[in-house]
């Protein structure tokens, strides 16, 4: 019963290829975009944790491209909280075609650290809200 | 027994965020770069199949970030076919740090597909000569 | 007179370096997001424009950065046509912050060829409704 | 009499756009390590600035594009130094195409500042030596 955030993004020229598609690499940039606009969703800002000195590295990436993009179209990232542990949180994802087809599936694996100096931290110490709201949203695996 | 190219990338200021180290996603940029490597170590070039209306995009991609890489160092991209099928090749990656330790492991699957319609193709007819080199140059899985 | 479209863009993690602004190349993609939305703002589309086998390279681009823009605000790029010649329309920009302030100032000359041979093309005889579009909506060099 | 770098680039697949030849914000991250290359052929290194505390932010670019580059191909970036003053200096670039056709022409306007507090810091005061090599080695405009 989690949050599942979705997040409009107009394909940009830049992003493109000489395949005429959207390159590989830059939706991990969208998930990223998918990441910051859940959170918002959740009630809080990325920009504003990393201000508080915390910062979360991204462990792990897995993608699956199942149909490509292309600009002049506007793709909808799904994002969610597929599991949530002491020090990490597996988010899911899934990119959307404007026509409704599934573009990519995807899961990233983030933690949390202390800029200073590396060090991780538990987001139930330093952020009991933020803590909370992760805890009230895990969605899970989807059939997708 | 097959080729594991190996290619040294100086980090661009471009590739660092405000985390004070290489944005995650730029990793992906240099699985390919790796890939580019690799293809010519093997006597062919990327750039040379797309003349010839072939392009292989990427199915998938796994990557495990282990350290953070810095601007001011020169990082290896190890590339390696990890398993190659009549319709899909997987490539193995380890990029390396300039001192040695392993920044992140990776691999990603592709497929060769006709530019002019996006029909897959299969590379031993289109290519005899990149079939022959791919199969004697299998290395499977790497223990890391 | 002439119309001065105005785009909100939400800075992308993706586009912060390790000095913890937006990196400058960065902002040469945000112009070309206002080239798009004013020739939208236009009537027409720049990737149906593409369809038609023409496309608009950029011949230069002059950019004056001014304040440093930050990830987690919200920019807006405003984009007008500054001179419209017979081979080559100058667009000019204003990036602001989100709190008014100018970001940067620019200038881009862009041109019209035809994608098959690269040979220009006159927009008034491929698409004499952009032609007038244009020509109605030269606001010149604004004071800023 | 002053050094002109020459650095040598193999364009990346990921520099690419749709229109098949290298997207024109991306070379403007190659005059960046263009930069990059010309600090260290004058016997320093831009990244052991920063670690001192010290940051170089571009105040403008001007960049005229003459010829597209390819997936393929290496571009040569040349750098110098084209004016130094008291609290800025402006480089000079030109891009080659492997066949030895300029590509772009370009100059880039940097100052230097304190990334703690952003204000503005006399190269002669904070690294003598850097200020002794940059007057040597003013080139001026060149004829091109």
């Amino acid at each position: 019963m989690g949050i599942i955030s979705k997040k409009e993004i107009e394909v940009r020229y830049a992003e493109t290829d000489q395949m005429g598609v959207v390159y590989h690499a830059n939706y991990i940039v969208w998930l990223e975009i998918g990441r910051t606009a859940l959170v918002k969703d959740l009630g809080f800002t990325y920009a504003g944790m990393e201000k508080d000195g915390l910062i979360s590295p991204v462990l792990d990436v897995n993608i699956q491209y199942k149909k490509p993009c292309v600009y002049g179209e506007t793709v909808t990232v799904e994002t969610w909280i597929q599991e949530h542990g002491r020090v990490r949180t597996t988010y899911g994802y899934r990119v959307l075609k404007e026509n409704g087809d599934v573009a990519a599936t995807a899961t990233t694996t983030n933690t949390l650290i202390r800029r200073s100096d590396f060090r991780p931290v538990s987001l139930s110490r330093v952020a009991p809200d933020w803590e909370e709201a992760y805890r009230a949203n895990v969605v899970g695996v989807r059939e997708l």
